[in-house]
């Protein structure tokens, strides 16, 4: 830490911050990297907003951040939202703060850089940003400081992007521990929506198929595997509307392609084939 | 333990065993039942065979079973082959004992007792069980004495089972920490098609969608959530080729249900509706 702190509330004292980070959205992700940064020693104090009232308490009560003061001008912000207020948000933080690094966590990438576009501009000091990291918590007081130390963060600069302003992002990212790798938006889209959009659809599918049996019944039937599977389902239905809405197209179409799948095969060999060949691909992924 | 045993193997020595238990299939699952049957006393000994000479070699160099001398009548029998041939191994143990109790501990139970019934009779002393616990891992060297503590076991008796045979297999599992519930064959394999049965095609079905990947890029997408969700898709691709053969309708059906659910709302708030219940339901459901 460069300043000294009060033990109680983790903020600076006594001295003007001449670095500060400003979070907008202060949930998990959001919080996670306001205590991560604040670790680092990357902003000498974070400041924080959120549209819900409840959750700036939360994340003010816990020290993750001050309410902003208006006569603050950040060095960095964060766009920590729901994905359907991040480029309404960039547009709003690029007007205010210009030339000031800014970057969001949201798991779509195309849909905030086609808003941009299609509203005037793309600003060249935003670098969309997407940690891979997370949970099915909500809200600040899951935050973690060790969230994203060894976990991907995918960046997606476009051709509007300063290239210097990326460096300055990418920077901070690897300074809390993340390994960051950069895609198009459109290639990060159509992959996450295969490693996480469908699967979490899938998960939440699956529940509603339960819905038309025996509650009782089925607890007696809840293995760890069910369990596992699962989980994900678990994950919060404002957020997850907003996620499968804007990432719709490569969702659906993937979708498409696992129903083709939902198939048992006649053949014991083949079937057995396209396990194995699942299976293999599976334990690759994890090692 | 009820007799005095050697350290090395485990296995009661200088006296004739008074009873035994033929464990048929050597596996996880019935590695895991000798173990805790043995840790409980259920058995003074535990003889194995499987079709597999390498998984019997193994599970006599754990310690966890004998190879059968066929002087010896056991006094339980746990048939723990995958679900294809256990109808065969219920009949043949029939034949052989008479009046011992048989169980076996397959996730599907129709087709089983179709099967005897279609051959001749299911045989009075035979209890359909399906303990719910095992994990993606195989083979008796990741058996376990606890798998079975606090978990449910289904009992699917029919009307030829024989009552008092029933109740002995049941004070068995309870004896090892198990839960038993009692269902008819068909209520099993509907429910279980829903909890484990179609959470593992999905999962296999999954991976065979991101074979269309770029597994390079795929790699740094992947998180908890996803890691968590296909855990199942590194099951073993013999046993749960038969499993889906052996419950296909079941299965199939509520595919078909699910298919019709892979879809995503235009209307914002009909989504969020669907997703919050479908999370309420997995919140109960792991509570």
């Amino acid at each position: 830490m460069n300043a000294p702190h009060s033990r109680a509330s983790g903020l600076p004292v006594d001295r003007p911050s001449s670095s500060s980070l400003l979070l907008v959205g202060t949930g998990l992700i959001g919080g996670s990297f306001a205590l991560a940064a604040r670790a680092q020693g990357l902003f000498d104090r974070v400041i924080g907003t959120d549209s819900n009232p409840e959750a700036l308490s939360t994340a003010c009560s816990l020290g993750i951040v001050e309410r902003p003061e208006t006569s603050i001008e950040p060095t960095g912000v964060c766009i920590a939202t729901p994905v359907s207020q991040i480029a309404e948000q960039v547009a709003d933080a690029a007007m205010r703060y210009p030339g000031v690094p800014i970057f969001d966590v949201g798991s779509v990438k195309t849909m905030v850089v086609d808003s941009l576009r299609n509203d005037g501009a793309v600003p060249p000091h935003f670098v969309p940003c997407h940690p891979i990291a997370g949970s099915e918590k909500v809200g600040a007081r899951a935050a973690r400081a060790d969230l994203f130390r060894g976990r991907s963060v995918i960046i997606t600069p476009v051709e509007e992007t300063d290239p210097e302003t990326v460096a300055t992002v990418e920077s901070w990212w690897r300074r809390i521990g993340a390994i960051v790798a950069s895609h198009d938006p459109g290639a990060h889209d159509r992959i996450i929506a295969a490693t996480s959009h469908l699967p979490h659809l899938v998960a939440f599918a699956l529940m509603e198929v339960l819905e038309g049996l025996d509650e009782k019944a089925i607890e007696a039937y809840i293995g760890d595997g069910f369990r596992d599977l699962s989980r994900v389902a678990a994950s919060d239905p404002t957020i997850w509307s907003d996620i499968l809405q804007a990432n719709r197209d490569a969702t659906l179409g993937l979708a498409k392609q696992l129903g083709t799948r939902l198939v048992i095969d006649d053949n014991k060999a083949a079937l057995r084939r396209r396990l194995a060949k699942a299976r293999d691909l599976r334990v690759r992924l994890d090692g």
